[in-house]
């Protein structure tokens, strides 16, 4: 039978990432190629308490179907986070669980994108985003990201053109690493409320900052009511998939409708070990550590750079998340470096795919919150390598 | 701010039955309105083991992000069970693990269904179905679902009429309890073949069968490959929200791409507690179990049906599943029976919405898996008191 496929599917393709993870998993090669978190910093005692608290009894609730937008006691305990950390008014009715925040990304996709709809997005931008809108068939409109966040005028004339969603990721955006400074993050809000835009404010790594003071978020400026969306992926276990869209009114109710469609609600048993977890953890001791540790693999990697890399090479020096965003000399390609690197038994992300306007040849990603402090040694050492060779 | 919300948002409404589960939280309404299976066949003690095996040590697997197809064991195990049950010729390869059967239906739409493409559902079908298919905007076309499967003549008249794709639940359907017949297994087969149309089969309760013997699939008859589709929900616990889908080769490929882009991947710790749950334990004795259960409450719903209800009231005798079909004499609207029954603290779900043709205003279900024993005499005896008042 030859199939016929939905149109939508003509613009959407495996990701490429996944595709490099393959070639990675030969563990000779040194990868800085994923976007993982460690899982040394997974708190798996604390998770099996929860689980043991979690499943106890009969299993009445916990094992049976429940209602779309999620447990409420685990949505009370992330809306209070909200208010006692980040000064927001957020209530456990403001917030949807989610299957992971990839989940949110097409409930947004569904509720608010028709066909040619503008989406404008960071270039580069987040892959997941990416592919999550473009089943939705939208006209991306990228708008460069400076060291300090969007092009302001690349901005407004984007929304000046008509865009319907701008989707951002203004803290250690993955995969710059860049955060948006104050003054820009006021000034996207004043944007996005002039034109009428709507904001999905994308935070998963918000919490992982390890160095510099914690920045309000784009949303707690908005005069309108922006999107914003939260995972445990990164500051707990993305194994979970778990996440979270704040939003309220009709707007959460047409979002709770995609919902139920895309999966009728997410796992009552992770929801529940969840639940467990974040009443009788001090999450906050458990985030400083993870800090800790993506900081010192940081600086490791920042270090080794500075010392090994050409100087015609550029990188940016995150402040927290989990990547760091290399650029190569104009003309040269990160896809044939990497042919190179993997030679040498060292991985990264082309950066190419990042971007939806086709540009980005000569930058690439760098995770540096899995592999150890010795193997990103190692591994920069080789990539430095590949880079004399590459640039001659 | 006036939100705009995308054109495939109006055809799509929040579901009535969770609309009308909220009016049965009442706990002395006895309601047989719910699609919920029973509490007391959850196996929650084999589970808690599942979860203390599944989650011990470092976690750095189960916890960590994983692949989008599923995990390989679970997999595997799901498709052993097609070959020695049901001597299907399925490989670990041939599916895909999905947060539930419900996100399936959610995928397929994605993959294969463009505005107006037509999508042949039973009269009444399956509501989930109908609601996630809905976003994508399909042309829906009713088939008449007799006592032993569809009216043959309707379903070949709307494939020459040029479908795409034909849903079914061929084992105890939700809603109506029906079953299909050895005969029309075989030539719906030979249809959906002749006229190059997609079949999903949907098969949640195939499994749960206490009287006759159990039938093969209509996948198995079929030349060109159907789809199947496949849920723990029925036989273990729907809280995991672990379904699965039976596709090959590129509809598989193009599938994982809609799944990627849905969220990422299923929770790696809820496949990991269902495989531990499946590789240790004897499903078939569990599923005998609640086939036990089942079968006598259904028993004592027809007998109390017989025994009270009025000779103008028709009702289905389902051999298995977990519902019952009632129909009313003509032009009788079991709408404004409900608010009778709801006076005298009884449940069920007016026939209506599983209609998409707009018929079925005389019908209503009835779920006799949830309710105890005493619970459901009790129910049947004031739900025959609202018809008596009602029909006069």
């Amino acid at each position: 039978m030859s199939e016929q496929y939905a149109n939508r599917m003509g613009t959407v393709h495996r990701s490429f990432i996944r595709e490099i993870l393959k070639v990675t998993a030969d563990p000779s090669i040194i990868s800085f190629a994923g976007g993982l978190p460690n899982p040394r910093m997974f708190p798996a005692e604390a998770i099996q308490v929860a689980a043991t608290s979690a499943l106890g009894g009969t299993g009445a609730v916990t094992l049976q179907y429940s209602t779309s937008e999620g447990d409420p006691v685990l949505r009370e305990s992330i809306a209070s986070r909200y208010v006692n950390r980040k000064n927001l008014s957020i209530g456990s009715d403001d917030l949807v669980i989610t299957t992971g925040s990839q989940q949110c990304l097409d409930l947004i996709g569904k509720v608010f994108l028709n066909k040619g709809d503008k989406v404008v997005i960071e270039s580069p931008g987040y892959l997941g985003a990416i592919q999550a809108f473009s089943l939705f068939e939208p006209e991306f409109v990228s708008v460069s990201l400076e060291s300090d966040g969007p092009d302001l005028e690349e901005l407004e004339k984007a929304f000046a053109a008509g865009a319907k969603v701008f989707y951002a990721v203004p803290n250690f955006q993955n995969p710059s690493g860049v955060s948006y400074s104050l003054d820009k993050r006021k000034a996207v809000a004043e944007l996005v409320d002039k034109y009428d835009v709507l904001f999905v404010e994308d935070d998963p790594y918000g919490d992982l900052r390890f160095k510099g003071d914690h920045m309000p978020t784009v949303f707690s400026f908005q005069k309108k009511p922006g999107i914003l969306l939260g995972s445990f992926s990164k500051i707990a276990a993305p194994g979970f998939r778990i996440g979270w869209i704040v939003a309220s009114g009709e707007r959460r109710d047409k979002l709770i409708i995609a919902k139920q469609a895309a999966d009728l609600h997410t796992s009552t048993v992770t929801q529940a070990i969840m639940r467990e977890y974040v009443l009788n953890v001090d999450m906050d001791a458990h985030i400083a550590r993870i800090c800790e540790t993506y900081g010192s693999h940081r600086d490791i990697m920042v270090n080794m750079i500075d010392k090994y890399f050409p100087d015609s090479v550029e990188s940016t020096r995150p402040e927290g998340g989990m990547f760091l965003w290399v650029t190569l000399p104009n003309g040269c390609s990160s896809m044939k470096l990497f042919d190179k690197a993997i030679e040498k038994k060292v991985a990264f992300v082309p950066g190419k795919p990042f971007y939806t306007n086709g540009g980005g040849d000569n930058s690439l990603r760098l995770n540096f919150s899995n592999a150890e402090p010795d193997r990103i040694e190692e591994g920069i050492k080789r990539l430095a390598e590949s880079l004399e060779e590459f640039l001659g």
